[in-house]
């Protein structure tokens, strides 16, 4: 069956009978808007990203349920990144023709799963027929009490940095899919679908430790040259303290020159953020007992000193911050 | 100058410079989130559309700043139409590489002028390349005080049924456009440059005086078959009620079949809107001083009714509702 039998209203009308309505949810799918409550005295965090066919996916590397699971979990990684609760989603589709309908309803049931996952409801969106590539628009709204508010501009010389989870999986797995490679599993499932630090996020700005944070969407080094550029810091980055997976230890195993995909592959979606001296201890004992490991990876430094690596063998290179651009020629 | 040459990150920054914070906006641009603060008690109220190049807009129909007002005015509209006040908005773009950079900017021009004219602020988006056309998504987040929302699901049988404005200019426009005639300008304004009665949708939601609102869209008969739905009722349409602008009534001379364009055609974004019988006099009064027409077009009824059109002789007709499906053969 084709998307053009059931038409754009039956389609909408099969979403809304699965997406079920969460906290807050005063008029869900099926009105001009969502009407939505906040927590009171809460400030409204919203994001918006795009993901479209071509650029961000190939539908023949990813299962649609994936790539549904991998929309929602970006935006709502943006949500952690500033320390809120993500609450409430809208998916825009822009659906080629000749995509079937159950690859539509994959899509749509792995973006709900995610969805049921951090807690957050569908609310709305749109859908349209796209006479190109399958075109996602997402939007995440979350919420967060004033002072916890955790921006990208407050890290300090001398702030320690820090980072969740394991770095370069999904681009050690992206860099296999280029050159044609099976790549290995545990890596692939990282790149297909990313887990959105939503707890770690939330916890970190509750207790007031990170003064700056940042999810590692376009890679560690260009994230964190964001940081440094909002904060008009610098930074020193140890290479050796980077959290690496047993699958990327074996992966770089015999292809040193992979470490490079390491500190710029992106779309990790780990937590980048930093943290005040003084504040360290009660780090270390906040996330003791986390199931996610938190690593500190460096320095940061007065502006001067630019971005830099230290290698294993203790020789600090300078960098140019420089992520991926959209516009550019190397394809992702 | 193309994008490539400016990079991602360069046109985000000229964004960023030109949109200028407004009310509540506690972190624009330039975060992975913006952080917004809604007037206390209010219900959130948001709402996504897409604009897709080749389904909704053609390139070389439209100017790219006419483009960009119309994205953000048909979201406001949807606000309009719950009755809230239009507050934030996000433009997520997918940008094909051959598009001059003047045109993305006049885009972007327009989309603030939009902006600005509704007291709203651009808080945030995405862009990106697009290997096919260009992709346009917004988001509007708006508010509304809870016991003022206004929803489609609220006409009873014996209600009035109002229209501000007039309809079928956009239409009529479309239709000439479609044929390779041009319109006439003040028909092609309209389809161009709409524009969302938040003002008015606002007062009639302050006032209580909608049991159901929705804007026109898709065409009078559709989004009234919409309200319709969501209220289990019935309707008769008085097709001699219809307001009609000098333009549309010139094109209408000599061509009545063109009067289906009224009825169908959608792009209006007027309100329609239902008035229980005890308000009607109140409604005159609210609205008796407004620059913008309020009409009367029609009746709501029992559901088993249907949905039907009276003609200028009396007659009446029943009608399927059924508005543009965007997956159907039929270009617009």
């Amino acid at each position: 069956m084709k998307l053009a039998e059931l038409g754009e209203f039956g389609f909408i009308a099969r979403i809304r009978q699965q997406a079920t309505d969460g906290a807050g949810v005063v008029q869900g799918i099926g009105d001009d808007c969502a009407a939505l409550e906040l927590p009171a005295g809460e400030l409204l965090l919203t994001t918006s990203d795009l993901l479209i066919e071509g650029v961000h996916f190939r539908r023949d590397w990813t299962g649609m349920d994936d790539l549904g699971y991998k929309s929602a979990a970006v935006n709502v990684s943006d949500i952690a990144a500033m320390g809120g609760t993500p609450r409430f989603l809208y998916l825009a589709l822009g659906i080629p023709a000749e995509l079937p309908l159950a690859e539509l309803e994959a899509l749509v049931g792995g973006f709900l799963a995610a969805c049921s996952e951090y807690g957050t409801t569908l609310a709305g969106g749109d859908t349209c027929r796209s006479p190109g590539p399958l075109f996602i628009s997402v939007t995440a709204e979350g919420s967060i009490p004033p002072g916890e508010l955790v921006r990208r501009s407050g890290a300090r010389p001398g702030d320690a940095i820090y980072v969740t989870g394991s770095l370069g999986d999904s681009a050690l797995a992206l860099y296999d899919l280029e050159r044609g490679r099976t790549p290995d599993a545990a890596l692939l499932a990282r790149h297909h679908r990313p887990t959105a630090r939503s707890t770690a996020g939330r916890r970190l700005a509750a207790a007031g430790l990170a003064t700056a944070m940042i999810d590692i969407s376009d890679g560690l080094l260009a994230d964190l040259g964001h940081i440094l550029e909002s904060g008009a810091a610098g930074a020193v980055v140890d290479a050796a303290a980077l959290p690496l997976s047993p699958a990327a230890l074996a992966r770089l195993q015999g292809a040193p020159e992979l470490f490079e995909r390491v500190l710029s592959g992106g779309e990790d979606y780990e937590l980048l953020f930093t943290v005040a001296p003084a504040d360290e201890a009660r780090l270390a004992a906040l996330v003791s007992a986390w199931p996610l490991p938190v690593t500190r990876i460096g320095q940061v430094t007065p502006p001067a000193e630019g971005l830099r690596v230290r290698d294993r063998e203790g020789r600090t290179r300078a960098l140019e911050p420089g992520g991926f651009n959209h516009f550019s020629g190397g394809g992702r």
